[in-house]
């Protein structure tokens, strides 16, 4: 007998992708411009001219044996510097390339982090909505996925749910703002209390780290503040990624930043680099690291996710939908019409709208509608969404 | 506490890492050509001039939403097809785009494929010498790596000690061939062998597979030829890199190829997909998968490495060194003129070589020397090496 669990894992499509996949078969069948595929998280937006550039530029002038060799396990020291000098350019936390590992995006520093972090029945926190594969990556690295839900109706977090479900187990503390599937950037309030929480645990000798896992920083609209984690807790560490805010999601390139402030931040480093070993991660992709020294702060055009944001969330709340206010990644969180989101997901596809129930992102009674799309299949598809409320009898506001 | 293990692999540095930072320094305080360093296997060797060109070419004319999305998770189908075209043209084995996984390299290969299969102690054999990492990446896996001995002096695998070792906790032998660190090429009967032990035990119902870890496969002299285990066994997988090949080892792009043949190759498929998953590994770069398609078949100036083996074995041989049989890869496996090959590594120093004490890739009495470097180097270093043998009263032949 092969590994079960790894044959499961390999055999069962997410909702997301099963959903993606109905979509091309319907595609196929009444044509592209009729289906308004909302189910993918990809982003829609080009990477900037500056990357094309970049990376024609490197790949031109470059000694081929340096650009295409091995780095350091933990990445070029040259880009690890310069990921250090954005960071302390913009959030003041006094980091060094040392304290900066650079990764195969966000999937691979989460795993990473969590294999760095985690004994065999350790506990991480999450808060509902979450993204599915926390508990894959949890799991596999030996621990447990202890979902708490988020306030409803806001999706902040919940402080006494949180409080609630620490144990003497809890090894780490896991956000995601802004968040996959909600929308919600958390409030720097809500990220001060629960540092508060955790600050309290470790004066009484039980270290529980924050880690944010943020590839959606930049994704944020109408000037809100996304709270440097770094800047209210010591014991945290950053999962970056460059997918979204490059929009390179298939070059696979990120990074770990630890706490300098850490009490023992050299030693969470070396298990970074240690996790990243035994995981099969060389290094992070060459030419996509040196491109990241030269073009870090750059970001894609994401005002057209902006305006994809204003059109969307406006005319859903016309129609009567509750939307859950999207201040940030490229999702809206909607109250589903019906008890069930399965129900009401499978009753959209009636009317040719693929939206995502949110049942296995923790969350009962919602779907999330990816907006990383083209603005003309949003203006297309408003009629849909108008006749689906339509259909439950839903007044127009 | 933090998880140790992970700690561990972090902090220590390996016998070839802690040899080349000596080296940096060495450099720094006597002059760069006077220092003969053959500690890393890093390809000495640029990237054939169509990579680059592919890659401008692919970067221009490709739209960059679709040229650096997310591929799907196994790779691109059109990628996955060039390879199993590939693979069919040149071992005739009715591979297909399914049986094809794209990987971040040999590394991510190997710890997919290990966690697809191995159950917590599981036994996965292998010929000494090996590349260290294959404990690393089996312990992580949940499995024991059980190394036997390779035959004394020519390092061809031993049927006798693989059957001895077999027990009915083996889910795996991994072989790698040609082989680093002792550059030998497996025969086709020393293959065919193994095959034949492995097949009794199917036959009498215990499936071990053979897996193949083969980056160095193209990197052969003089015509020799490396057996594809696919002809040979249908219980088993090939792991590939095109980190040496095609000199782009930053780059991380490989595959695993699961043999058609194989009883349950669909399911050792999808736990391959699973475990990639787990381990996450969205999907290996996407440029670089494209590349792969373009330029498969393609390899760097091997030629170079070819003399430089050459010149190097004859004048070691000539000097009264033992040189094993060097049909491949870029290693030199070279006897140690005292028992101890550390200490004679330690004393290799003495005489600015800088060369590797086999003991970690779990062989006694052998170094192991680099010769993926400048054809000046190795002739700047024939007289260290000499002094170095007539240190030990060695004559001439």
């Amino acid at each position: 007998m092969i590994n079960q669990k790894s044959v499961q894992l390999g055999s069962v499509r997410s909702v997301i992708r099963e959903l993606f996949e109905y979509g091309k078969k319907r595609k196929a069948q009444i044509g592209e411009e009729n289906v308004f595929d909302f189910s993918l998280g990809n982003p829609s937006v080009p990477a900037p001219a500056a990357v094309q550039s970049a990376l024609k530029d490197i790949i031109s002038s470059c000694d081929p044996v340096e650009l295409n060799g091995y780095t350091s396990a933990q990445g070029d020291l040259e880009v690890r510097k310069a990921v250090a000098d954005y960071i302390n350019k913009n959030f003041s936390v006094g980091i060094s390339a040392d304290n900066i590992y650079m990764t195969c995006g966000a999937a691979a520093s989460l795993c990473i982090i969590l294999n760095a972090l985690l004994n065999k029945g350790d506990e991480v926190i999450t808060i509902a909505p979450y993204f599915p594969e926390y508990r894959v990556f949890t799991e596999h690295a030996g621990g447990k996925l202890v979902p708490v839900a988020g306030k409803e109706g806001t999706f902040q977090p919940d402080i006494p749910s949180i409080m609630a479900a620490i144990t003497p187990a809890t090894k780490a503390v896991l956000i995601n703002s802004p968040n996959n599937p909600s929308g919600v950037v958390y409030s720097e309030e809500a990220i001060k209390e629960i540092c508060k929480v955790l600050q309290e645990f470790k004066e009484r000798g039980q270290t529980i780290y924050l880690i944010s896992d943020e590839p959606y920083r930049e994704l944020v609209f109408g000037g809100v503040n996304v709270p440097y984690i770094m800047n209210y807790y010591a014991e945290s560490i950053v999962c970056y990624s460059f997918s979204k805010s490059l929009s390179l999601p298939g070059e696979r390139i990120g990074y770990i930043a630890v706490n300098p402030a850490a009490q023992n931040a050299g030693e969470v480093y070396a298990a970074v680099c240690g996790a990243g070993r035994a995981l099969g991660y060389v290094c992070a992709p060459s030419l996509f690291q040196k491109l990241i020294a030269r073009v870090i702060g750059t970001t894609s055009d994401v005002s057209v996710y902006e305006r994809n944001r204003d059109v969307l969330s406006a005319a859903l709340a016309s129609y009567g939908y509750e939307v859950v206010r999207p201040d940030g990644a490229f999702y809206l969180f909607v109250k589903s019409l019906e008890p069930d989101s399965d129900a009401f997901a499978e009753r959209a596809k009636q009317h040719e709208l693929l939206i995502v129930s949110a049942k296995s992102f923790g969350v009962e009674g919602y779907v999330r509608i990816s907006y990383c799309v083209s603005p003309q299949m949003i203006e297309r598809s408003l009629p849909a969404f108008e006749a689906l409320a339509k259909s439950y009898g839903i007044k127009s506001a």
